[in-house]
C-alpha cells in the first residue's frame, strides 16, 4: 500500500518560495506553489524596468516554464486572503480553498507610508512590474508635460523629481534618473533642455546606503552628486501632495515624486494570529517555524529574525538561503530528524548608483567607482534566472552603456493622463 | 530680412507621417510632428508582442529619439480632436490649437466591427501597444483559468480560441496561437493538456490571405492546418458575448475570441468636412492632397486611392511610399514647380503563418514554407527601426526558434480579473 504524499503549500513565487520548491524536488511531497503573478520577478533590477533600461520580460521568467520538469510541483495563480491556522487551510481570493499538512508563507514585502497612506496616490512606490511601469510612465511623461507648459513656474515643477528614501532602490533610481536626464534626454526637445531638471535624493537618516560602512556611503554620496543628484539627508518629508512636497519646513514644488522610504510585511501575515513585529512580519523560530504551529514556516522578507544581535536583512540572497533552508528543515522533519537552526551567511553587500558608479562590500574587501559598477553588473546578470534574459540583458546594457540610450523607453497607456495610482 | 518658414503639422507618427517628416529633413520648413503615443510603432510585428514573442518596447522607438537631430520638427505628444480647414488650424485634446500652412493628415486605421460594436469587449483587436498587451494577458489568462476550472464544459470553453478575419494579422494570430498550444506550453500544466486547445480561424470570404493569389493561398491554409489551425471559409460570424460566438447557425462556446475583421480609418478624418469612402477613408486626389484643399495632405491607411482600377492596399510599404512622395509633392509646391501624381510601387507581399510557414509573392515569383519563412524573416528584420531593435529581435528569434519558447509571456495587471476592454 503506498502512502499518499503529504501536502505542502507554497505561497509566493518569489525568492524564498520558488528556492525552497526547487530544493524539495524529489522530496515525497505534493506541492503547489501559489502566486498573485503567471512569473518570477528578479526583484534587484526593477529600477531598470521603471528607468527604461529594460523590459518587464528580460527580467521575469513564467513560474510554470521554470517549474515544468518537478513534476510534484503544481503551480497556481491566484491569491492567498486567509490563513485558517487551527483548519490547516488556505483561502483564495476565487472562493476555493486547499488544505495543507505544511505551509510556507514567503508573500514578501509592500511599501509603507508610515501612516501617510494619502501619499501613496502622489508618490508611489516600487514592488511589482506594474509598479515599475507606472513610474516608467510618470517620470517619461514629466518631460512631455514639460515640453508643451508654457509658465515658467509650472515647468520648473514637472523638472523637479524627488526620490524619497535613501536606500538601495532610492540610490538607483536617483542616479537613472538623473542620468536620463542629462544624457538620455538630450537634444530631444525643443523647448525645455532636459539638463535642467532637479533630482533630489531625500533621506530622513543620516547617510544614504545606511547598511554599507560609513566610508563607502560617503563615496556613494559623492558619485550621487558627481552623476547630478542633490542628495539630502537627516531631513524628513513632513507632507507630500500633487503639486510637491514639504522638506523640512520648506515647500517644494514637484509633479514627480517616487516612493522608497519604507516597507511593511504583506498584509496576509496578519491573518495568521500569532505575534508580527512593528514592520507586520512573522517573529519565527530558529528553524524559520512558526512558534506553536511547527507545520507553518516563513520565508524572504516576511520573516522577522535575529542572529548575532541584528536583523537578517530583507535581501535577495537571505531569501534564497531562507528558501533553502526550509526545504532541508523541511525534510529532516519528513525523516523525523532534527534540523540545525537557520544561519544567514552574509556573502557581502553590493549597491549601483549610476551609470559606472557603484559600491561593494564584502567582508574586509571594499570597492567604489567603475570597478564596484563591473563587479555589480557581472553578479547581477550572473543571478538572472535563465540563459535568455541573462543575454538580452547584457545585450541592452552594452548597447545603454555605448550609447547612453535606453531601449524601453516606450510610453504605454493613455496619453494625457496619468493612470490612477494602483492599489 | 529673412522670412519665416512656413508651418507643417504633421498628424501621427506612423509609416505615412514619419517617412514624410524625415524626408523632409533640409526643406524650408517649421515641422510639428503630433502622435497620441511617444513612439513609432512596428506595426507589422505587433502580433508577435501579444503572443508573447516579443516585449513591447522591442518594436518601438521614441519619435522623439527618431527626430533629436532633425532641427526642423517638433515633436508633440497629444491628441489632434478637430480639424478646422477653413482657420487651418488643429485642436488638440488639451485645449491647444495649431495653426499650419499645411497639413498631413497620417492617423491610420482602426479596427471595424461592421456596426456591432458590441462585439469589441469580447473580441478586441489589434492596433496598439495596448492591444497587444491585452491580448497576451487574454489568452495566457485563458490557460490559467482552464487549469484551475474543474468543469469539463467550461475547462473547453477556456481552451477554446477563435480569430475573426483570415488577413494577414488574424492568420499569424492563430498560426502562433497554435504553436503556444502545442508546443511552448506543453508540460508546464498538471490539469490539462494545453494542446487540447482548439484555434479556430474563421474567415466570411472564401479564402484566407485574398490578396495573394490563389494556389499561395490553399499552400497557406494547408501550413496552418498542420499547424494545428482549424480554418473555417465562407463562414460568417454572426454573434459574439462573453461564452462564445455564433459561426452560422451553430454557437460555439469559447472563452477568447479575437478580432482581425476589419478595419475602419481614424475617425478624425470626418472632421475634415470632405467626402469619405465606405470605410471612412479620405477620397484623395492623385497627388494624395484633398480636392478643395491643396495644402493638406492624407496618407497611409487613411488615404483612399484607386490605382489602375485596384485600390492601394493598407500596407506598410504603401504608407512609406506615401510619405515619401508627399515629401516630395511639397518642395515641388514651395518650389512652385507641379508635381507628378503618386504612383504605388508594389514590390511584392509576404504574410507569415507560423513556425517555420509563410508565403511570399514578388511579381511572378511565389514561395511558400520554410524559405519563405526565412525570407519574411530576413525583410522584417531589416525594415526594424534602429539597429538596437534589430538585434535584440533577433536574439529573441533565434532562441524561439531552437527552444520553441516565448521570451515575453508575462502576464501584467490584475491576476484575476480580465481588464475592461480598451476604448
Amino acid at each position: 500500500m503506498s502512502t499518499q504524499p503529504q501536502h505542502l503549500v507554497v505561497v509566493g513565487g518569489g525568492f524564498a518560495g520558488l528556492w525552497a520548491t526547487r530544493a524539495l524536488a524529489d522530496a515525497p511531497l505534493r506541492i503547489t506553489l501559489i502566486d498573485r503573478h503567471n512569473h518570477h520577478l528578479f526583484q534587484p533590477l526593477l529600477y531598470q524596468v521603471a528607468t527604461a533600461g529594460l523590459s518587464a520580460p528580460d527580467i521575469a521568467a513564467p513560474l510554470r516554464h521554470i517549474l515544468r520538469d518537478q513534476r510534484n510541483v503544481e503551480v497556481r495563480l491566484g491569491e492567498v486572503v486567509d490563513i485558517a491556522a487551527p483548519q490547516r487551510s488556505v483561502a483564495l481570493a476565487d472562493g476555493s480553498t486547499l488544505h495543507y499538512d505544511y505551509l510556507l508563507l514567503a508573500t514578501g514585502a509592500t511599501h509603507a507610508y508610515f501612516g501617510n497612506d494619502q501619499w501613496a496616490a502622489h508618490a508611489p512606490g516600487l514592488k511589482t512590474l506594474n509598479d515599475a511601469l507606472h513610474l516608467r510612465r510618470k517620470l517619461l511623461m514629466a518631460f512631455e508635460r514639460a515640453e508643451t507648459e508654457t509658465d515658467p513656474q509650472a515647468r520648473a515643477a514637472w523638472l523637479s523629481f524627488a526620490i524619497v528614501g535613501g536606500g538601495p532602490t532610492g540610490v538607483e533610481l536617483a542616479g537613472t534618473l538623473a542620468e536620463i536626464a542629462r544624457h538620455t534626454l538630450k537634444n530631444e526637445f525643443r523647448n525645455i533642455d532636459p539638463r535642467m531638471a532637479r533630482v533630489r535624493l531625500i533621506e530622513a537618516g543620516p547617510r544614504v546606503l545606511p547598511s554599507f560602512p560609513e566610508d563607502l556611503t560617503d563615496k556613494a554620496q559623492r558619485q550621487l552628486e558627481r552623476l547630478g543628484v542633490e542628495v539630502f539627508t537627516g531631513t524628513p518629508v513632513t507632507h507630500i501632495d500633487a503639486e510637491g512636497y514639504r522638506l523640512g519646513d520648506t515647500f517644494v514644488p514637484a509633479r514627480t515624486v517616487f516612493w522608497a522610504a519604507g516597507v511593511a510585511a504583506s498584509p496576509l501575515a496578519r491573518t495568521l494570529g500569532v505575534p508580527l513585529d512593528r514592520a507586520g512580519r512573522v517573529q519565527v523560530a530558529p528553524d524559520l517555524s512558526v512558534p506553536g504551529h511547527p507545520e507553518i514556516f516563513v520565508g524572504g522578507d516576511l520573516a522577522a529574525l535575529q542572529q548575532d544581535g541584528r536583523p537578517v536583512p530583507g535581501v535577495a540572497p537571505a531569501a534564497k538561503q531562507m528558501g533553502r533552508y526550509i526545504a532541508k528543515a523541511l525534510r529532516a522533519r519528513l525523516a523525523g530528524q532534527p534540523a540545525p537552526a537557520f544561519r544567514y551567511q552574509d556573502y557581502g553587500n553590493l549597491a549601483t548608483i549610476g551609470r559606472m558608479a557603484a559600491i561593494v562590500h564584502v567582508g574586509r574587501f571594499k570597492l567604489s567607482g567603475l570597478l564596484a559598477w563591473w563587479f555589480w553588473l557581472a553578479a547581477h546578470v550572473y543571478f538572472l534566472i535563465g540563459f535568455r534574459n541573462r543575454f538580452v540583458v547584457l545585450v541592452n546594457w552594452a548597447m545603454a552603456y555605448w550609447s547612453y540610450q535606453r531601449a524601453a523607453r516606450i510610453i504605454f497607456g493613455r496619453a494625457h493622463d496619468d493612470p490612477p495610482p494602483q492599489a
